[in-house]
């Protein structure tokens, strides 16, 4: 708004707390972890990247396009979708020079003030590219073009950046429908970055969802199953898990609208599939289709080992005409209330004593968390926490997510972080951002003398590296 | 409880953090907002003080009888309304003296320790009635009666009292029966401020609102329309928008159970309509029709430019007795878990993405802040958050707000502040309260280097002052 | 984890803020309270204790085996309950050594990190042991062996430890079928110590309870009533209530899985009840008699003067396998969402309004607070708010309860802390932990300016020792 330019800079001590002794705690904590490998063992990053390893196009294509935590709230403010260049469902799409759509973007950057976005964005243009003014209207270009023509250069190649963000391994998320033709390639390549899978299954599972037809046909034309029938989609499922596991997963992952489970008998519950698979289903139906699977799954896990994580609790896609117009995935999911007690009991019954088996759970309420899922997981030995999820991952969200867990569940019941994300440059800040968060909350319980500051030092270390890595296996 | 006076300060620092880095900061923000204007764009003030401009009674009428927020906290720890002067239904009022209602009001003042009325009263009774010690059973007659005698000069009248307050824009709340006569008056009388109202239709609107008949008979005199079908109905509600927004409404405001909306097709709305004004409905029925009816309040917006205000989620007169004995509005409203997720969809499917639409929500049930709100206003552009509301706008409660809104909605989908009182004194208090808040929680952004002190001064000044504003189109 | 011992300490200013200004304020409040006497109004402790005065067995015996807090967090961590020397219900045991299960808990110490447990066994080891090395397994035999050894020395009785602990009161908690024979031998031995009992009546009031019918039965022959005819069951109720008040009760309990209340006719429940002595009812019929027992509960409070206490929603024993091998209350207990205002409609409207009826509301669901809890408490004569309870009673989750209830509810409509605990040794650290948390935030409002501290200061003991015993009738 100024035309003056501001200095952009990322402060040593951000994220933890004004008072002194804290800081000083929080400081020596962070030094523990700030060096340490990236583990992420749950994201969405596209694995076509590692392995054909070329370079991102522009500033607005890596940054902004993609990035639905980004663009929902130029959106709520008032930008169509068309000015930043979001192509629509029948493949037309706005003739938006990406220059235009970064200043549209640079112009409203004061709408993220105070909010991740804003901290993972200055941390990327800060650190991944070396800026030092602000971004606003004035610098807009400037911006454009500095972060264009890095992209052109080896050093900002995926790759690249894979190994300066120091990652140790990265999960991907894929469709059992996927051939993993890229996780083949990148393995064959000879490269040394570790990109593993994760088995998500909900198009072949959710009858609920646009493409369930023809993923389950697909479902079968990959597996030479007869996956219209219920044991043969059971062992399509087998199939494609082991499948899976070979190419490096070592986790399931099951985006549902609740949390509910169900533990049907064997006739009762291929009589439901008969009907899921005719189309001639309620929403109940479904919803216990969807929860029957949830048990089939964890019994699968039973033999294969697979870490298994339920992230439910969204409403998918709540603005219909956006829907129509742009498709799935743009910044219109909308969290609901869940309930976990009595939804995963059926499930808890048969598995959540066993020794072997692992479900990670997360959540959009946080209301939930000290009601509900901290109690679970201070309880059943399966039974783990997943980090602040989505719209709760700010610094907010993961200081409620410890001081609402903490009692019950304590840290060694939770997992370390998950960025979850799509947007991989960044992947680094984001680890950073919880990081800090936890040293800060770990300072506190020092300087309240809650903890010494060893016990809190390698606590710090289990957050960041050891948790996810034995939550994860691997 | 001690025969010692004790004194009365108000401290330049209050409700900022102690940490003095983080307390220097936030002075400094507070000073470019503590001589802002007030504009207070929901409210509950009587347009007759300021059209007559008589002075107020005495003490007890002024500042206690009125306040359910006070007196309701008198009654939960034994104290008789009949104590306190207020009147009961038939019209009777025991007889009290209102130096002994405030006596008793005085002796228990202690109650309020740490509430947001204690401040709210203390900031009255030192800054605007300049007094220096702390209510007491001891000082109870002197506050009596230096209060009651400063009422009587002419710097005390409504209108004085308006400028003291540096009142840019005060907006009152009016049934559609509402002839607007005060404010009328007001602009006739040639005084310079500025006082609108605000269209509340509830009393024509909800089937089960114990005067909902006779409204409805009244609305149709009004109006001169056929206010029992439908068309005439709605022809009528279009009549007295315009009427209230010639008197300078700009907003409605609806305060329903439940955020329920719904989107009939014009003939199941007639035919819905048929039964409520048949008196032959249900409980769900008269749900719905409530639902049906924000959204014909939005698709009227659509044409008018109203903006459209829900202020869902309360049991109103949950005390059967105290109801049957003293009527509406006795300190018995409870909240009321609420949803909004389904419940907004069917009026967001028409008029979610409407550039000029505008939607205010607020709440009593915090759990939706992160959930659901915060979400739902960083996607949609026709929606705004109101500020924290009735029960939750004490220190905690509007730290919580932003605690639990920024990461999803940030800063500018909110609309700052609203007071929404019927305590015309405590305005400047509660004002005062928000803005400090606010910078405080704009300090700590500051001090952990999520934002430089320029934008949170920029930002301080926006929530104060410019998005109330923008919001309500003022 | 480390060969190394660590030190034990306590330190002074443990769970005050880090801030000196609040911190100095914290330490002066606190002097106010420590040394208070101990307040204990609801909680279970075991009679026998007091009554036979023996000494306790050894570390493993006290306080492992029965605290639910400690080993369900170990068995969350895979550590079998056999190992730990839990008994079975079939009455066989694993033959561990008690020495080595105490080996595996210090092996795991680290697993209680920050959480409240860790604080309450490290203050038991500190104050009550004189221990200053911290448990871990290199000092697990040591920690054995020194507690084990003091455990027979005569200051480590029952009786001794209870005039240390600077016991004023303690109340247990019996059902209707206890012949309070430990209460009786207790006054008539001479002993100074105050222990009393309250009504817990779930057994003979829940139908869905396992043991209802056998305790019906015993509920007839204890009191010579026709129990299994309306009329009798609550004549046998009114007499038990009355020789529990002669034992020295001043309240019942009742921890439903709901909060629901009734308020049926005579007939309606008579029939009822018909319905729930024959065993042929559903579990909504269920349901609607302990809802109506809640309001025939506070019927006869209103005659016989008994304190009435809700603990509702806790889904009891969700842990199937274990409840079938190891019995009830193994720490598979987990809060349930739990909604009031609909709930207690019925009972508050025949008693909410009553001058000398009391109701103490407990909640496992901490999103009630703001938006139900304390709004009915800042209204309701008759309601107040019990302290954050079991799974809430740490640190945060007392911090928590003040700043989520102070604004509608004030502090005079809490009842200060109580320990609910059957960890005998840990009560004093229980109640240290409740005045320090109390402190802590009564600071912060003394540094925000938002109370004198003199006002805080008599606030401090208010909660600490004066609210339980006015609350409680001690």
């Amino acid at each position: 708004m100024n035309s003056a330019t501001h200095p952009l800079t990322l402060h040593d001590d951000r994220l933890f707390p004004a008072e002194p002794t804290q800081r000083a705690i929080a400081r020596r904590l962070y030094a523990h972890v700030a060096k340490l490998p990236i583990i992420s063992p749950h994201g969405h990053t596209d694995p076509a990247w590692f392995a054909g390893n070329q370079p991102f196009a522009n500033a607005t294509q890596l940054l902004l396009v993609p990035d639905h935590y980004v663009f929902r709230m130029l959106y709520s403010q008032g930008i169509s979708l068309d000015a930043l260049g979001i192509a629509r469902v029948d493949g037309s799409r706005n003739d938006v020079d990406p220059r235009q759509a970064w200043r549209v973007f640079a112009h409203h950057f004061h709408l993220f003030r105070g909010t991740p976005s804003s901290m993972w964005l200055n941390h990327v243009f800060h650190d991944v590219f070396g800026l030092r003014v602000r971004l606003d209207a004035g610098t807009a270009d400037q911006y454009y073009d500095h972060i264009t023509a890095a992209l052109q250069r080896p050093e900002y190649l995926p790759r690249s950046l894979f190994e300066r963000f120091n990652i140790e391994l990265i999960a991907t998320t894929e469709s059992p429908l996927d051939p993993l033709q890229h996780h083949a390639a990148i393995r064959a390549s000879g490269w040394g970055g570790r990109v593993i899978t994760a088995y998500r299954p909900d198009p072949v599972i959710d009858p609920e969802h646009e493409q369930f037809t023809a993923a389950l046909q697909a479902f079968g034309e990959i597996t030479g199953e007869d996956v219209h029938h219920w044991d043969g989609y059971l062992r399509a499922h087998r199939q494609r898990r082991a499948f899976f596991a070979q190419a490096g997963a070592t986790s399931t992952d099951h985006g549902h609208p609740t949390a509910a489970t169900a533990d049907l008998s064997r006739a009762d519950a291929a009589r439901l599939f008969g009907k899921v698979v005719s189309g001639t289903f309620s929403a109940q139906e479904a919803e216990c289709f969807r929860a029957q699977m949830l048990t089939e799954m964890a019994a699968m896990s039973m033999d294969d080992g697979l870490v298994m994580q339920i992230h439910p609790g969204c409403f998918r896609n709540h603005n219909r005409t956006l829907f129509e117009r742009y498709g799935r995935d743009k910044g219109a999911d909308i969290p609901l209330r869940t309930e976990y007690v009595n939804a995963l009991k059926p499930l808890l019954d048969r598995f959540g004593n066993a020794p072997d088996f692992k479900l990670i759970l997360f959540t959009l309420d946080e209301s939930s968390y000290s009601r509900e899922l901290a109690p679970l997981a201070g309880h059943y030995p399966a039974l783990h926490l997943g980090p602040a999820w989505w719209f709760h991952d700010a610094p907010e969200g993961m200081w409620r997510f410890r001081e609402w867990t903490l009692s019950s569940a304590g840290f060694y019941n939770t997992v370390g972080f998950n960025d979850d994300t799509r947007a991989f440059l960044s992947i680094p800040a984001r680890h950073d951002v919880a990081r800090r968060v936890d040293c800060a909350f770990l300072a506190k319980l020092v300087t309240e003398h809650r903890l010494d500051e060893d016990e809190a030092a390698e606590l710090a270390v289990d957050l960041a590296y050891n948790l996810p890595k034995r939550a994860y296996k691997l």
